[in-house]
């Protein structure tokens, strides 16, 4: 039997998925899990969009163009002219999700043994990515102390070596919530460009902003035009992670270029997502006003909830729908498991993302869980309650 | 301003596309392109397919399983077990098209300077798949007189080093439409087996067999069953390729635990497309004669009157929907560029694919081109004699 690849051994599982049959299990014994441990919202997704895919009337249903379906880039291109980023269609390749696009810019700019520097926690599936594309993490920790807050610009510079070609950042942050500042952006800017690095920023939870913070994008830095990509998707936005489409946008025509002979290479992003993603720009004011209520709702019950418990602490992150709490846990991969596998609170436990999976630094992470808020305000009540509950008699805990 | 990677830099431009703007020019004057050059076929999409997306009536777009839709798969596999392909749901990985489909195969089974033998000419996007992987692609010379049937195997023997890991076959083949025989893979059965190595076969094209003939399938082969993966995809069959839906099979439990992890790191597949595809599957047989009845007798209209062509051969392939044909002319870019640029009859041109593209050797192709018969056999009658007119007059023609 012929062997598989060092990189395929080396390809992390996801320590989500990892839980998956011990939440299946609990269902089986009629206990009522909570999924508190996923991206994917439960909002709907805007009718317009929904429509544009009943209204499809082609014949044939045909690749599109390798960056995108024209007019969708036009129509995209204005979306972020509204968000104060200056773009043209031509700077933007759409890819299938944010994914597809992350893994466009790590090709075109690094090569097998170079580096990326991400501030940790950050989402795990850049470790797949990194690993797919041959490339190595330097993770610079964040800390909870501080709600996640842009690391000291000492420690990407110790950081930085001959072999870093970039800096990534999500903002708002998965898993933290946090939303970086525009000092903070400046900081970046500054590393940038005397380094002569690049800085890649995924902002796929760009509307997802709360207590009338502005999101301050990386696109807006003056004289890094070159240096800046930044990535952003659908899936969030109009809670549509199904139609696979994202995007990596530039002004660095060369990497453009670059990037577009890897999107050739696979074709086309898929059509009927660009359909739905290209009507989904008409989504009304009202729809984002009734999202971000609901979720700034939740999120203060999240907080609030954990931060009544004993020896809890949860930062009041700014963004996004997740929140990095510290629990009087011993280990979050066993809390995570033992709640599935040995606790209910009248028939119901939550499914949490232990935060270990989110970090590269080896033991960190231990007491921390990431909660999305993708559920109810009621739902949400209920599963805090549970929570509090678990921790009560949970046999790993610490206080 | 930071520099893009050598991988980036290594990519190649579809050689295709590097005629487009040549096309657009001449649309401009006013000038009829019939494009032969291109695998979108005109055939229209299944009206189950496309029915099936109309009547989506979920609330929000949601990621699917990162293998794909469970019951999609289930039934998929039920497809192939008509095609007496014996697998079950667990043995596929739902991909974003075959492409992706073949970069989860070649990263789970190739490091970086891994190599793969590839009969050529073949598919030029195996060579983008190749350096996004890092792999190094060895062909072996397969000719225009033989119809391009597999080498010889001494020629794979003499290929074979320490660092191959797999062979790859397209069949039906593009670019040549050659259909391997039963013989063919049972030399490749005895290769892979000898020197343990992956047998990887894209068979998107397996409807698409002419004059009675049957496919025979790589999952056919006995006693090497952890060997094979098999590349597919509904762009051809269902005539949609713009869904982005294809898969990687494989009885290798091990790599395909392996593929998975590159699967979850991105996600999902495409929902819409993979309901369409769902759908697809319950085609009647009905539409698939009338399909082949059109590709039979465009064929039959391409080989026919290129081998009336002075100086012109064309095997008669009886697969795929492609031929290649060799043509009495000095270089097959510069022709191909110069029935855009500077030809037309009676007010139209071709555009054709310099076969160069599909060869990785350097020179090999210069007199041959692939032609898809795409078009309906009156437009193919018009581009035949629009092609042969402009053999009279290329000034690179060689007789």
């Amino acid at each position: 039997m012929p062997a598989i690849s060092q990189k395929g051994r080396m390809m992390p599982e996801s320590p989500i998925r990892k839980l998956v049959p011990y939440a299946e299990a609990a269902k089986k014994r009629g206990v009522k899990v909570y999924h508190l441990n996923i991206g994917q919202p439960d909002i709907h997704t805007p009718d317009v969009a929904l429509q544009a895919i009943k209204n499809f009337n082609g014949k044939v249903v045909e690749y599109s163009h390798s960056a995108g379906i024209p007019s969708y880039r036009v129509k995209l291109a204005n979306y972020y002219q509204k968000h104060q980023i200056d773009i043209t269609a031509d700077d933007i390749i759409i890819g299938a999700g944010a994914s597809e696009a992350i893994l466009f810019a790590f090709q075109s700019i690094m090569d097998p043994g170079d580096e990326v520097i991400i501030p940790e926690p950050f989402y795990a599936n850049y470790n797949g990515f990194a690993i797919n594309a041959g490339v190595v993490v330097k993770p610079i920790v964040s800390s909870i102390e501080s709600g996640f807050a842009l690391p000291p610009i000492a420690d990407f510079e110790n950081s930085i070596g001959p072999r870093t070609k970039a800096i990534l950042v999500c903002n708002p942050n998965n898993p933290t919530g946090y939303l970086y500042s525009e000092e903070e952006l400046e900081t970046l800017r500054q590393l940038v460009l005397k380094y002569d690095l690049y800085l890649i920023a995924d902002e796929v939870y760009r509307e997802f902003c709360y207590d009338g913070n502005r999101h301050a994008s990386c696109m807006h830095l003056k004289g890094i035009e070159n240096n800046v990509i930044l990535i952003d998707s659908v899936s969030k936005r109009y809670s549509a992670c199904g139609v696979r489409v994202g995007c990596m946008i530039s002004k660095n025509k060369e990497l453009m270029r670059t990037a577009l002979k890897f999107a050739q290479a696979r074709l086309s992003p898929p059509s009927f997502g660009q359909i739905a993603a290209e009507a989904a720009i008409d989504t009304p004011d009202s729809y984002f006003e009734e999202v971000l209520h609901e979720y700034h709702q939740r999120r203060d019950v999240v907080v609030a909830s954990i931060n009544r418990m004993k020896g809890a602490f949860c930062p009041t992150p700014k963004g996004a729908f997740y929140v990095v709490a510290q629990l009087p846990i011993d280990d979050s991969d066993r809390f995570c498991q033992w709640l599935l596998e040995d606790f209910h609170h009248d028939g119901k436990t939550v499914m949490l993302a232990p935060a270990s999976g989110f970090y590269a630094t080896n033991g960190k992470g231990k007491d921390e869980v990431r909660i999305s808020y993708v559920l109810n305000v009621e739902d949400l009540r209920q599963s805090m309650l549970v929570l509090e509950k678990a921790l009560e008699v949970y046999p790993g805990r610490t206080i």
